[in-house]
């Protein structure tokens, strides 16, 4: 069987089955492997090595994936181009990020921002001070949302029925201290719901307490949630509640303002290219 | 002809070309676009829209694109995830943003990091202090390398073969002060390459400077240039350089830190997928 009439298994049609096979490449890097050889690729995926050579020769191209000096391959610049300038995402981050600065100048271990992704939530920034312990959120990482302060906010404030799968499902313990009785997990959501924020004592780590709360976007509903990582002391984590929900009050504002004024900036033009003459200065 | 036969011109198989429109698709949306309707992909591509339709109706199959509620696409989480959780760039940008904070609590307007990315300056970073003049440097935005500060050193310690390349063309004027001139724009080169930075004056904003100096990695050469957008005041610029210089040694020695340490953060797993049971709280 030629490779052509492989791609078309359980698709459509040829073309479906090469975007899927992209996106299996690209998903075989990772933070601890983000430099690859075809070979590894090949592994990694399960698909045949021929396949592997002619796809990974196209993205080398496309420069959605670059060569180091060993030859072997890494994530290109372009597909972060591509991703970031006009993320709705990017532009959440961009509004949080000086109100995560002010926070972070207060905290001691990390500040974090998540959203949910397929029934998870990711990472989409995160501040650490120098010295501060490992952090268990990675810039774009995931963990599942019942597991820490983050998840457990984006939970509570999303649409009933992605509440619903997810108590439906084993709610699996990431750590001994993880909620995973869906009655308890319940309790715990209509809490954070009447609080407006989450204390996870000891969820994460021994020593350590998450506090989030939500963010809320310019229609009102939660897009987002910031946490932060902290010593487990109930003086601290008192403490920070008021902090997060300031910041958190001022994304949404910033968020509101962003979605009244008019896009792009100068001299950039739509999509991120410069636009020649400066319209103020070649006067 | 169908789809299927003009997907393969100009190219050695029709594998390549799916990925040539996937990306087609994906570079339509920019910074003041972030939200596309099919329709709209197709004008911008110049893509049949029966092929768009298909493409798209794979692109949301794979997170790739999502749907706002009014059923238009915009870029989905899915590539910024892809695109950033083993990126080498992002590395650098974690390792930077401290440092760029720190910057950025002294510098009145924009903190900068860019790199370069197909002969031009991609800005990887931007800091903005509330009520900065609007940045000529947007994240993911790109501008020609001889264009400012940030590009300029960039350029001034790039590959020879590179710089000759930029110096082949004509070098376009993005605004009036631009140097357009090969012989001169030599000078400049070699300029920055014996101060160690750049002050460029009046280049970007009549009424505004940018400063620059190289970041370099942990193999000692330079991977990014650190940039602040001040005023056009010679007291201003010349404070600025010490502070540069020291934000770009902390960055290089954060960079090689960085690459001796092991990759990893628990509880993430290679990847930023949680890895279950904890290795500190599971014994």
């Amino acid at each position: 069987m030629t490779d052509e009439g492989r791609v078309g298994e359980g698709h459509t049609d040829g073309r479906e089955s090469v975007l899927d096979r992209a996106v299996q490449i690209l998903g075989a890097f990772g933070a601890a492997s983000p430099v690859l050889s075809a070979a590894q690729i090949a592994r990694r995926t399960g698909m045949p090595a021929p396949t592997v050579y002619r796809m990974v020769g196209e993205l080398l191209r496309l420069g959605i994936l670059e060569r180091e000096a060993d030859k072997r391959l890494r994530i290109g610049i372009r597909l972060w181009e591509l991703a970031s300038r006009s993320s709705p995402a990017m532009g959440l981050r961009t509004a949080a990020l000086p109100f995560m600065e002010d926070l972070q100048a207060v905290v001691r271990q990390h500040t974090i921002l998540g959203i949910i992704l397929d029934r998870e939530v990711i990472y989409l920034e995160t501040l650490s001070a120098p010295g501060a312990a490992s952090s268990p959120a990675k810039i774009a990482g995931r963990l599942p949302l019942h597991a820490g302060s983050n998840g457990l906010v984006l939970l509570a404030f999303a649409a009933p029925e992605l509440q619903e799968q997810v108590l439906a499902e084993p709610l699996v313990a990431v750590t001994p201290r993880t909620v995973t009785d869906p009655k308890q997990l319940r309790r715990v959501l209509s809490r954070i719901r009447r609080d407006g924020h989450f204390v996870a004592e000891r969820m994460i780590r021994e020593d350590g307490a998450g506090v989030a709360v939500p963010i809320r976007g310019a229609d009102g509903s939660v897009v987002a949630a910031l946490s932060v990582a902290v010593a487990n002391n109930k003086q601290v984590t008192a403490r920070m509640i008021p902090a997060l929900k300031a910041a958190s009050n001022g994304i949404t504002r910033t968020l509101v303002v962003a979605q009244s004024a008019p896009a792009g900036q100068w001299p950039m033009r739509p999509g991120g290219v410069w636009s020649g003459r400066s319209p103020v200065l070649a006067q």
